[in-house]
């Protein structure tokens, strides 16, 4: 579980919510959250946003979105360090016992055990390289998919909210008999661009950047993969292996690394 | 038929309707409708959107744009299993029966059918690259052509409502003399802008996202085709050209091949 | 001429013109132009444009653009096919009399005949690449620099419209002791926001769009130009040469000249 | 003197002033300045600008924006035609005379004299180009430092502007007890928004953009002389040098060259 | 310590005060501070900013931001120059005793001691340029990755300042029966997008781009360490490596490296 995530999903929707309800006397007053709810409003917010999406991609695929949300708030780091002391690891014994002595070590990331693999079968160092590098491509691709179903909602939902709010400012404007229903009835139109800012600000846009920055870095540790498994290709010692691997992370892990020793 | 991409539009021009007709006792007035449609305003709108493409494409592109659009609704799906599996195929009778054997083959797509028969003129693998890579980008361009034209309306509709309200205000801040016609003139003005958002975003930008999506879609199929042919080309073995084709799918694809076969 | 820029010009300025001539009883009234036309509006916003232009570019410079803005107007389509069937002709002549043979070969296009003139002058494939893609490259920057100038125009025109409803909004707010002059003034002010928008939207934006496509198809002709110049000069059967540029063009365009032939 | 950057920044002064003071009746009213000069709404807006470019810069480089600036005033036009004219000398000495004999020769533009000393020394080159081409960077590098600042002062001029209307209208709204000083109050307020976007829109962007196009225009010249300076090192013939450097001028300067000798 | 950069955000925020201070009478009235400070106000904007900062960081991270922040207002300036002679030093002893020599050298960087170190052990040119560029490449990553922090804020803050007004309008226009209490609640409402504003714009962006122009004279100084680097490796003469170490300083700086010898 990503905690922060959840947190700040709870924290931000606490906000919302409190402002809503916040009276002039600093209490909360419930009955102002039903003011801010409005069926007709969610109605054309909410389902413009998913009639657009449904225009886009296919019924499978905006099914598939809550799993991809849901990838954000569920935490799957990968410690570089770690991954850098099993290459060293596996270079002594490449070294030791040849690279044919590395098919009875147990990898347990799915991606490097098929690097290692490849190094057994007496692949060649520039193939392993194009096959792996075209697997994170893939893999970019199949998350940036992701992402842009979020960064389509993100720009979705406020267009409808505007659309609705231009839709009640006419009914509005057409019906200004009574003065005393001008002010609700504004209100009401505003509700719909407040609830598409919400969507977009408190939802789509914080979870998409939050998938593109795990992207980035599950890329980033299988590019130190890359690397790892090329120089162990290549019968590079155990020393120079774990030095270049180095340059891959911050000098404050370089540190934890050598004091951890 | 894309499903999807036609439910999605019928249900978001849905919305907007409900939207309008919904009364404050939840029944559906149809007469607000009325109010909803002003013919000057359609005619600005539409008519300086249609302008402003004129200004830009020949009318033949125009009149192409309604071809360019229903690529949306159509659903030409390609399967990147059967692709690869078909490659299989066409590797174990290249290595049996060498390449010439390719020529009696049966192949439908016909950008595959022409790399084979690339492979079956002994085309070097260099050359062949070049031209279907070409191919490629060439299909791209044409394919991006027509989303600039949507690209062009989603940008001129909204600039169009803007300056049709713009007008509508000038109109009615001249003519105050009769306080109770100000909001319904009012009202009226900001019909265009209404238009122009709608226009924009229900129409142009969803299909504009669906077509970029299907034309990406039909070049990752046709890098991995060439890849296919390349690999036919240099004579590999069956084994290894699934294996490496495999790195353009996803992994759940990769188990559902494994465990259909 | 090119009809479909010209007519969508006319077109997009009669909507403009009608919009704001009708009446509400479906006639048009041509004394309502003379409510959208104010002196010192039509004033701050051309010659703020004008102004900061200036700024930007030399006289010559800025009295250019009327010649710029012209060849969005004139027509000169160059035939794709019809540069394919001339290349075979030469790869032809070249194949069976030598490249010498193609000295007396008359070939229109300018950029065309000077780079069949390399070949016949014996320069290597490398250099005659390298000299015509740098004509490319320049007859680009020099596309994009006009289309620099209506990208100036587009952003300038609505922020002066800005300042000028800015301007007329502070006298108006610091004059209301007369409630009646309260509208027309505001309309006043309006109208430099108006003027931007027409200007960017009708005029700039669109002929920028329209000068940008036509430098694009001019540098694609010239680019399929080059590879059929490499091709000659490297002396590759007319055959294979049609074959490889036919990638350049659209399928339905190859469909034509294989039945046109 | 760049005389079009003076006459353009005089004019749009012009334009922006004359707005103000016109009356209704075609007079020029120079106590309406007045209403538009307020000290605080310059103080927020200059100031705050000016603050947030201390944060960014230092005080050496603020106070080096005016130099910057002046720049944009000033016209160093370097013709291409005679460079060009120049280097067929230097290559017709170099071909009877040898590298060697260009040391003797005054060449005043400082950039193209290092290169020919370099050529003389008998350096190589590739390593020229480098040198050259980092020069070049370099420079980019330091002329993109200054139209920074301006991009600064573009983003930050009308974010006070915003900022300080929003002041005034909060202090305008809760205190309305005086209807007639509603309109001046906000009047007021509206004040920072002006001088925002003047300030962005008549100074900031256009010098910007000034600067950027006469930084490519220098850079342009450079690439040409790094052209020439690497043929004359070739050896290269002077007829052949001609040639090739035609290619970065345009159609008409070539024109111009070739009836002008 | 960066002086401008406190002087700067010192300078802006008595900017905004004296701006809220201001009474038309040129005092400056402190009481004016209480009512541009409203808890809810501050609550939703900083909260909602907070909650979708926690939504994309980890705890840690969010915490690191002081720190990161920090480094804006401490200045770190390495000389280019004083790199320069330092390297023509060190070619001077690598040329004289051998490149073992340098070892006994002090090289008080960091980075270039890292760099010289390779020379020492032996390693080729092409190596040590690689793991070099590898660690600017790591070294840009973590900059940006604290520069997205900030760039997060920058868009947060103003979304969530729009969301609490939208809050706060639909509020003060369900509730016009007391028409006093209309301007003050909507003096109110528009805290938050001032609040929004002035979070954006006098901290987040300028930070950020003080961060970022920071980073980029970071990554200068390394790649013309790598440039010395390789040069002393490849055995260059000092006086040629001066020579093309120039072509990374500005003219001026070559001047006073000139005439300070």
């Amino acid at each position: 579980m990503d905690i922060s995530t959840i947190v700040g999903t709870v924290f931000g929707t606490i906000c919302i919510l409190v402002s809503i309800m916040l009276t002039s006397d600093w209490g909360l007053d419930p009955n102002n959250l039903i003011r801010f709810l409005d069926i007709p409003s969610v109605f054309i917010v909410i389902g413009g946003t998913l009639a657009t999406m449904m225009m886009r991609y296919s019924f499978g695929e905006i099914f598939s979105i809550g799993g991809i949300a849901k990838n954000a708030f569920i935490l799957r780091p990968v410690d570089p360090t770690a991954v850098i002391k099993e290459f060293v690891q596996l270079a002594q014994i490449a070294r030791k016992d040849g690279l044919l002595a590395l098919e009875r070590v147990t990898i347990e990331d799915p991606f490097m055990s098929k690097g290692i693999n490849y190094c057994v079968d007496g692949s060649e160092t520039d193939q392993i390289k194009a096959v792996l590098s075209q697997e994170i491509s893939a893999m970019k691709a199949r998350h940036t998919a992701g992402q842009d179903m979020l960064k389509a909602m993100e720009l979705s939902a406020p267009a409808f909210g505007m659309i609705g709010t231009l839709i009640g400012l006419v009914n509005m404007l057409a019906n200004m008999d009574d003065p005393k229903s001008i002010g609700p009835a504004m209100a009401v139109a505003i509700l719909t661009t407040l609830y598409g800012a919400v969507i977009a600000n408190l939802f789509a846009i914080p979870l998409k950047d939050k998938l593109a920055m795990r992207s980035g870095a599950e890329a980033d540790i299988k590019v130190l993969m890359i690397e790892g498994i090329l120089a162990i290709n290549r019968g590079e010692n155990p020393r120079m292996l774990e030095e270049s691997l180095y340059s891959f992370i911050s000098p404050k892990q370089r540190e934890q690394m050598r004091t951890g020793k």
